[in-house]
């Protein structure tokens, strides 16, 4: 009996393993899990993490003061409790303005892993990224001089600053931007699938193991793979003839390609696609297979591979609700018009 | 030596004691440290406080789906990270819209300790007052409907229901404002002025004692009272010929009548008054004095009473950025417009 136990058990380590090379075959990539490999792949040697600054960016990423109405923080349309998104299908920003572009917000966890930032790909990463949004018109509306006037005006925000870089700091937008991104970098979310691919068979459901072979078979790891399961630059097929691709006027970059986004934790991010226009994942599961690869799912494979995407739910850093310092009498009024 | 320090010791005791007697002669209370006498008196008996209701609580909170936009939370203009409230002076909501009164959203922290809730006292507790917001058009904009549909479309949500009330409970609106309530009730923050007034002569400094004399001496004390240092009802001077405050409309209730806010905290819930017309906390003291007492106050009272306030500064309690569950085919669409 144990003989048999035994003998079940290594077979299912090898068909698991066997499934574990293909998917690397197909360039898949867990989130290590030795904390040392990970630092490797989420720091940034010009601005390398430091517990200092990860707590001064995670206020200033809850902080709405940024914003020129006071009202709007990096958590507004990244919400770290839903997902790392807003669940709209155009962003909502300053003065209840929607995204002029119809696009969507994309989530910040794992964010990280994105080979560029914004769906046109056009930041390179996190840091610059993060410069964006604070002065976009529609979404955060604020100068860099209000940024910098909003976090000078606080004691305990320099102070703060002259932790994480040193006293002699000159606290400016970038400096702002740049610690929000160290913060950003941070939010990585390990799941099954990592577990799994880590070496562990039984860490994901005989469901979701069928799905992750549907998903290599299918050929989604054509765009959606690395670390991200996504986050390459790729074709849009804007040229499609279907209707709610024309919501919007996003074509992607100069070259007609647009970020593929992640898909962990993307049972929490809908709705899908750069517009949002999708409001189901089994929705967007069938249409990117149509659009992108060609080809018509089966009921079947659209379950399977839904299935294997449950597998990319990823446990969320423990993060306290941040205390921002108070303001006062220098700090500059919000501005709601 | 060790005699005289003992003696200065004790001499410092019987100063510090006899002030301790002053202002609970006065009406001010502290927060008790006994977690027990606590409980006594932020619990409600008709729905006491339970660690699931809490936690539920919490991420209801927190959860801007329960608004029609699917935008704006409780914390969105009750914000746990800046004093409990939103820093405008008039309080924003859906579509933008400023509040119809020019009324600025009092704090959470210790709102368990006010006598009536809003600042016409027109709810007698935070369960009830959870119920308006929701369904206000220039706040959360909101229906009943839409909130019990929101709620019980998650099974997450629906199991931590059958956790916190059995597994009989019909989801409501009313338990959904009631679960809010009992978290909103656990937002006390304890502060170096209750640690004076429970016996410890250090914990405030030496300003901030003849802070508390001058508070007392003033008048102060004479609205901002009880363990709020506020919270009760009391005439508001609305005659008064001051331009701020012709600002909005508000009068208070139909005697005239406004709930006096709790001053802890209060260095971090600028602008001031219900309509949030002044800008400063040394303003405010001016004001105050001049509107309601009839006095007017020397620079050194105004920053007497100053320091004092700083020692109403309170130690929030840790909360974890909640993770909420994800929306699925069932839960209704945001709604913007």
């Amino acid at each position: 009996m144990k003989k048999i136990v035994a003998l079940a058990f290594t077979a299912a380590s090898l068909i698991a393993s066997s499934l574990v090379q293909d998917a690397r075959n197909a360039g898949l990539q867990p989130i290590p899990e030795s904390q040392s490999e990970l630092l490797k792949l989420i720091d940034n040697p010009k601005n390398p993490i430091t517990k200092a600054k990860v707590e001064l960016g995670k206020k200033l990423y809850f902080d709405p003061r940024l914003s020129k109405s006071g009202l709007i923080s990096c958590n507004t349309c990244h919400n770290l409790s839903k997902g790392g998104d807003d669940g709209m299908a155009a962003a909502i920003g300053h003065k209840w303005t929607a995204n002029p572009h119809h696009l969507s917000s994309p989530t910040v966890y794992n964010a990280v892993f994105n080979d560029k930032q914004f769906w046109d790909g056009r930041s390179p990463d996190l840091e610059d990224q993060a410069q964006g949004p604070i002065q976009a018109t529609p979404e955060m509306a604020a100068t860099p001089e209000h940024v910098v006037a909003v976090v000078t005006s606080m004691p305990a925000y320099v102070k703060e600053f002259k932790k994480a870089y040193g006293k002699d700091i000159k606290i400016t937008f970038k400096k702002v931007a740049d610690t929000i991104g160290t913060f950003e970098r941070t939010l990585v979310t390990p799941a099954p699938f990592d577990k799994f691919m880590n070496g562990c068979p039984s860490a994901m459901t005989k469901e979701q193991k069928e799905g992750l072979k549907t998903f290599i078979q299918v050929g989604c790891a054509s765009c959606h793979n690395g670390v991200g399961i996504g986050g390459g630059m790729n074709t849009m097929n804007v040229t499609a003839k279907y209707k709610y691709m024309n919501i919007g006027d996003f074509k992607g970059d100069k070259n007609g390609m647009v970020k593929v986004p992640t898909l962990r934790n993307v049972t929490e991010t809908a709705p899908y696609f750069h517009n949002g226009m999708i409001p189901t994942l089994r929705g967007a599961i069938k249409e990117m297979a149509r659009i992108q690869l060609g080809t018509k799912l089966s009921d079947k494979q659209v379950k399977s591979i839904e299935a294997f995407l449950g597998a990319l739910d990823g446990k969320k850093p423990y993060i306290r609700v941040p205390m921002l310092p108070a303001s006062n009498a220098k700090t500059p009024r919000p501005v709601v018009k």
